[in-house]
């Protein structure tokens, strides 16, 4: 950590909308700092689509080397439809990030935020608030950038490590004891995998359920990763903390986001032992970028989970007050009757940055 | 196909509610066969979990045979928790069946029922009505049973080829084109991929675009996996024919499935160059398996598949009408306000059977 509650951000705001909601996200992060006293010194760093057509360089190593050494890490989107790498994929910095950075543990929650409506018929949508745990440093993954291909055939290959999943099985159970204890409820924890086919996944299962002994306090159960896409539709509010496999992940909290308003509204922090970035779960969105009428609400609660990050890593207090304040004032703007583009409302970018920094009190 | 207009199916009943589903079929398509005049000779064949726990093999080499054999495959469900092999894995001769049958084209629809409750608020869920194509050969299932394990880690390769993509990306086109011209609308394939982060989806893109240029008259498109689920949630009703790689359609189809009334209504087709398997989405139910609660909608709509699929291959046009009474039997009979189990509803296995019969007429 900085010294004196200073903490370091860096700031990539990459590619489209990205700019736009991280510009929101910024400002209203600057009304906290005032109000709670706290300091955040950021700094804003190049990467993306955009940087590799100029330069050839996605994400350039000074860019990499600042963010590294930051408290923590804010990121809007990358990416761009046309701008691809040599072998057909895209510029992905915040993959690189996850893992040259190591951040197992890629958590997503899918949440009903009140007054934004929800993609199922059944009232009880109006309760889901369950959380994802990607993977996100191996799985299928593994193989990103490494794949072979012959003339007649390409192959991946996934990988599971023994390890990893420990780690990521010890963050799932401690995060559903946090929320359990936060909403005075009985914890569970629901591993996703396809055991039931692959020894992979088998062996996955193996390495959980001994790691869920360790926590005789948090129900533990599994699910197959199609019977879970399937539950998500059918009773979503049913489920918990949710860890996964990297591809599975990616699936599903898609699916979530589409629950509970879509990409607009869905937080997300790619988390390790000693980084952490934080992101909204869209991409650069090339339809409306430069209209100024995206969504932030996604980053704004990125930032909320940045700031309890840092408050749970030593930051202060001050952080945990404005982590709790961003959240409930993004609610209370919601339940008030913000309507963003996407929900087919009207309010624009600014307007949300606006109706929130509203609702954070003055110092 | 067997002479004067007789086929012969093999049936698979297998676990659990497999065998209630597959009793209230063959009795529908008995009075089918009477009513159009066709021949449909039925051997049902042993196979399953309960057949590998009483004799150590799940799916017999004479019951492989026999099903090859036939003109066609009908399959119940097979599997059941507490069954498992040395690895972990459970028994699953569907999957063998497809690998060894090379039945590359997983046929999932995902269509509204009129009268059966659909999961999206949006009105417009009424008028869903597109097909998954899972390919089944390959894919991450090309690693089924044959994944490294290690004290340390474990790893899978996912596999696509040129060939199978070339057959699968085929298949979807012409379904799309008998589709649009059934519907009347312009036909639209979409191929489902991650092309954005894996070289094996750019390649599988790569050869899907070649096909496509031999199909001018079919819109294609392309969609990453993720985004899929997200528009899945959002706007289903604007998808056509979906193919994609193996686990992808495990995962969505069953997502889909759940759009317009879960597994119960889902039926599918397992389809080759020269075989075929028809068996519900489903699988064998333990909580339910004995009581004879059973929705069977999803075999019915399997055989219905089935009987199209004879008449496609020349068995005569009394197998196309009499796919076509059964596909209209089912929606008439929900319609008309059959409810099962499954939806909150009081008729049972044979309820649903009568009710489909009743709507059979006589010769
Ligand atoms: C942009 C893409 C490479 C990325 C991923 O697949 O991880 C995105 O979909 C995500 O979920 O963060
Ligand atoms: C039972 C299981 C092995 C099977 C699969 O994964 O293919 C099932 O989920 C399916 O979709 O047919």
């Amino acid at each position: 950590m900085g010294q004196s509650n200073t903490v370091r951000v860096a700031v990539l705001p990459g590619d489209g909308i990205g700019t736009e909601v991280t510009e929101a996200t910024l400002a209203v992060l600057e009304k906290l700092t005032k109000r709670h006293g706290i300091g955040i010194a950021t700094e804003v760093l190049p990467a993306g689509a955009f940087h590799y057509r100029e330069t050839g360089d996605g994400f350039p190593e000074s860019s990499f080397r600042a963010a590294e050494a930051a408290d923590a890490i804010l990121l809007g989107a990358m990416g761009w439809p046309g701008i691809r790498q040599a072998d057909g994929t895209e510029i992905a910095p915040q993959l690189d990030l996850r893992f040259r950075l190591n951040l197992y543990a890629g958590v997503r929650p899918v949440r009903a935020i009140p007054g934004v409506p929800v993609a199922l018929a059944d009232p009880r949508a109006k309760e889901i608030d369950l959380v994802l745990i990607r993977e996100s440093t191996e799985g299928l993954f593994h193989s990103r950038g490494k794949g072979l291909v012959t003339e007649d055939l390409a192959e991946e290959t996934l990988r599971i490590t023994r390890a990893t999943t420990e780690k990521l099985s010890r963050f799932a159970f401690r995060l559903a004891q946090r929320r359990g204890a936060q909403r005075g409820r009985q914890p569970r924890v629901t591993l996703v995998d396809k055991a039931n086919v692959f020894r992979a996944f088998a062996f996955m299962r193996g390495v959980f359920d001994a790691v869920a002994k360790e926590f005789p306090g948090v129900e533990s159960a599994h699910h197959y990763v199609d019977a879970m896409a399937l539950d998500l539709v059918r009773k979503p509010w049913e489920f918990d903390v949710l860890p996964t496999e990297n591809m599975f992940g990616d699936i599903l909290s898609d699916l979530g986001a589409g629950l509970v308003g879509g990409m607009g509204f869905s937080p997300s922090a790619d988390i390790g032992d000693e980084h952490a970035v934080f992101q909204p779960a869209h991409g650069t969105a090339p339809d409306i970028a430069g209209k100024g009428i995206a969504n932030p609400t996604a980053t704004l609660l990125s930032a909320s989970m940045m700031l309890d990050w840092l408050a749970m890593r030593g930051a202060g207090q001050g952080f945990a007050d404005a982590a709790g304040e961003l959240g409930s004032a993004v609610d209370a703007a919601f339940a008030a009757g913000l309507r963003t583009h996407d929900i087919g409302g009207r309010d624009d970018t600014a307007d949300v940055a606006k109706s929130v920094m509203a609702r954070i009190g003055v110092p």
